[in-house]
């Protein structure tokens, strides 16, 4: 049999290794085998390549900015690259120039308050590394040949550990990082080198120059083509994340109690009802943007001071839902189906809470996207408490059948009683958000004006 | 009223500013007001230095380990510098051994994971992008004095570009994320330089071989010293977790079926029962410290193939079961009580569901810290289904009180339900750490053995 494989494979090639075993090695001569392998794997490879456009595209269509944010990268390398190419300021990979180059690659981010916080930080980290370093350098060399090593070494040694443990400390961590990163490197580079304190200090003039040029050219670029505000990115996050939760509230009870939609039909709610799965996940951005939007200066609707801390606040409270919502999902799509006498006994109020309490978190989106007062708020929160107590006093009268089915009705209880407990959470959202539509930036609404305005916030700027 | 104020406090300056009014300026010739004001700066400043030194404190109490890693970061660079000081090799600011202490500030991370992936990641794209450029720079010169601007600024343009979009891709975001940034720096430094192929390419191997010996005195500081692993960080995270939930799922109940225990008692359970907390928001954690983990080599008993995808499965099971937990808490916290009668009725059985459910948890939990097959979960788990199907059961014979005062036992009764709710997700984690513990790294238990090897892995191995 093996024989008879090896045959049909034509030419093998047997090799000895020294512990005495033989090895197989087939030969390259195989057309038939040989051929289907390089078959596959050309189709494989076809295959990995049409997947990596395909997701490629769909970064690209799903926020074009993104693009705008590559090209943008390229022009300020190319400006400044060109800018110092045609002049002969430049000699090499260890001039003066190559920190104008490494300032645009390591500093522009994708928003202006990611780009400004490590400009920011390198200028500054760098200016006061420069300083302390150069103190100890002109101390070091006071002190003579034996003891300027020393003092180098532990000076080098204890600056190092002490910036490297402040990184550990939650404030500093959250807004100077990356300072604290350039502070070490710039204050080892200069402590170390073994040059004169005048030449240390033009070189150090020098440095700070170019890095100004990269800066600037970084800067500019990213503020005048397309700018994406962080400050902005976070005001969207938090409403579309209000508008996921209304949807996916509204849709997922929906889906529940109306079953005659069809397949299509609860397909498409499936996906909407998913909604608030991204509010769970959305604390790490939403604390990111909010420590690069205190970078902004004043833009659009947005004021330096505008207190972003407060959308972390409103984040909160909407996750505090979304977590409600998930325990509601699962009861919704639990085994257990109550019978339908109670199921109709309890829908209309069911229905009505839900969509309340969603009309409550769209009013707010909405207020949000047209930076305006939600003028309406009070009477939409006293509506939705109202139909919460209906469905509670519905809970209370429930139809002797549903009582004596516990086991049955059981899910059909819990979630409303979960349905409850999120529209008490909802008011959380409502208090939150309060705070900021109580900021002079938001507009209060006069009807007509609404409409007109009801537009995203950088198009009302 | 107002001379008789200006008079005791002596002399005052008045300035008119050029739009006529007049601004008074206190001089700091005012001992009281000037030295209550000093006392207060004094007080405020040494309170502020005080709350500093705490937390700083309270930091390194926490975890030591973030001191030693402090302490390696001065180490490495007072080694690559006193290496570099101590040779005629360095010739300041711009020369090669820049990027030997470049290397070690960048690359030094808190994990050994978190070291390797940048250090790889940085040898790589040097590499790379140092060999792509090369080829550019050549072809530029050969093309003549007019093109090679042309094709210069270009490939600047469309590498730069092209290289920032990968950086979008999910996948190449979370491993290669660092590499791209220096695969664009490197490309831009070398494309850009005057000098001629041959300078060139020594700078490139004179730059390469620094890098290499910043890596390698980082990385002998990073693992000989009291090496902390990204992928055992990860393990312990995910075994904490489970103890946390164990004992947050105990104790909430605990505090609510047992109300005797006085407020000293109900506080300890207070933080305790806050526990899942944490899980809620360790994703992030998770994520990362996995990322990291796959760049390990073998430590201890994790192989370098460890499936550390699978910790983030159990992570997310955690969650659901946090979500879960979240809900119930709020019903504890409710402020309808149900009637003395219902809550004894069903509180034994309460209590089973939830002592069976935190006793699953903290099985799997003792498994990962002996790095022991869970060897008694299947029965744990079989007790724990049939607690919940008793409390299913205690549901469905609740006493007539119960079902005819719905509002007042409907807090008990949902949360009856999410604790069954959560017993069903419990056995999610069970399932999704199976996979894990089936390794072979996790060795089968023999009673006696258990208890001589419960220890922390790192003891272990």
């Amino acid at each position: 049999m093996a024989s008879e494989k090896e045959a049909s494979r034509g030419l093998e090639w047997q090799v000895t290794v020294p512990g005495g075993s033989s090895v197989k090695l087939e030969s390259d001569s195989v057309p038939t085998a040989a051929g289907w392998r390089m078959h596959r794997l050309k189709s494989a490879l076809t295959s990995k390549v049409f997947d990596f456009a395909s997701t490629v595209r769909k970064i690209a269509a799903d926020d074009p900015r993104k693009v705008v944010h590559c090209m943008k990268v390229g022009l300020a390398l190319a400006l400044v690259s060109v800018f110092y190419y045609t002049r002969p300021l430049y000699d090499g990979v260890g001039g003066a120039a190559m920190w104008a180059v490494m300032t645009v690659v390591v500093v522009f981010e994708f928003t202006v308050g990611g780009s400004l916080y490590k400009g920011l930080n390198r200028a500054t980290a760098t200016l006061s590394a420069g300083s302390v370093a150069f103190g100890i350098h002109w101390l070091a060399i006071k002190s003579g040949r034996t003891a300027d090593h020393i003092i180098l070494g532990a000076s080098v040694f204890l600056l190092s550990s002490a910036a490297t443990f402040s990184k550990f400390i939650p404030t500093i961590k959250a807004r100077f990082d990356y300072g604290v990163t350039i502070f070490i490197l710039t204050f080892n580079l200069v402590a170390v080198s073994s040059y004169r304190v005048e030449k240390l200090l033009a070189l150090a003039q020098w440095r700070f120059c170019t890095i100004t040029i990269g800066f600037c050219i970084c800067l500019t670029v990213c503020v005048v083509i397309c700018p994406v505000w962080a400050g902005e990115e976070l005001h969207r996050l938090v409403m579309r994340n209000m508008e996921k939760l209304a949807d996916s509230l509204e849709e997922s009870v929906a889906e529940y109690l109306e079953e005659e939609g069809g397949v299509d039909c609860n397909q498409k709610l499936g996906q909407k009802s998913q909604g608030y799965k991204c509010v769970l996940n959305s604390k790490s951005s939403e604390d990111s943007l909010a420590n690069l939007a205190r970078w902004e200066p004043s833009h659009g609707c947005f004021s330096f001071q505008h207190p972003w801390r407060r959308y972390l606040e409103v984040g909160a409270a909407m996750r505090q839902c979304a977590y409600c919502i998930e325990s509601l999902d699962s009861c919704i799509n639990s085994e257990n189906q109550p019978p339908d006498s109670v199921k109709k006994h309890l829908a209309k109020v069911y229905a009505k809470v839900t969509t309340e309490s969603s009309k409550v978190l769209k009013e707010l989106a909405s207020s949000f996207r047209s930076m305006r007062k939600p003028s309406s708020i009070d009477y939409l929160v006293e509506d939705m408490k109202n139909t919460a107590d209906e469905l509670q006093n519905a809970l209370g009268s429930l139809p002797q059948e549903a009582t004596s089915l516990i086991v049955e009705t059981l899910p059909l209880i819990t979630a409303a009683s979960l349905l409850i407990e999120v529209s008490v959470r909802v008011e959380g959202v409502v208090h939150a958000v309060k705070e900021i539509t109580a900021l002079p930036c938001f507009k209060p609404t006069n009807g007509e004006e609404l409409k007109a305005q009801n537009k995203a916030p950088s198009t009302v700027a």
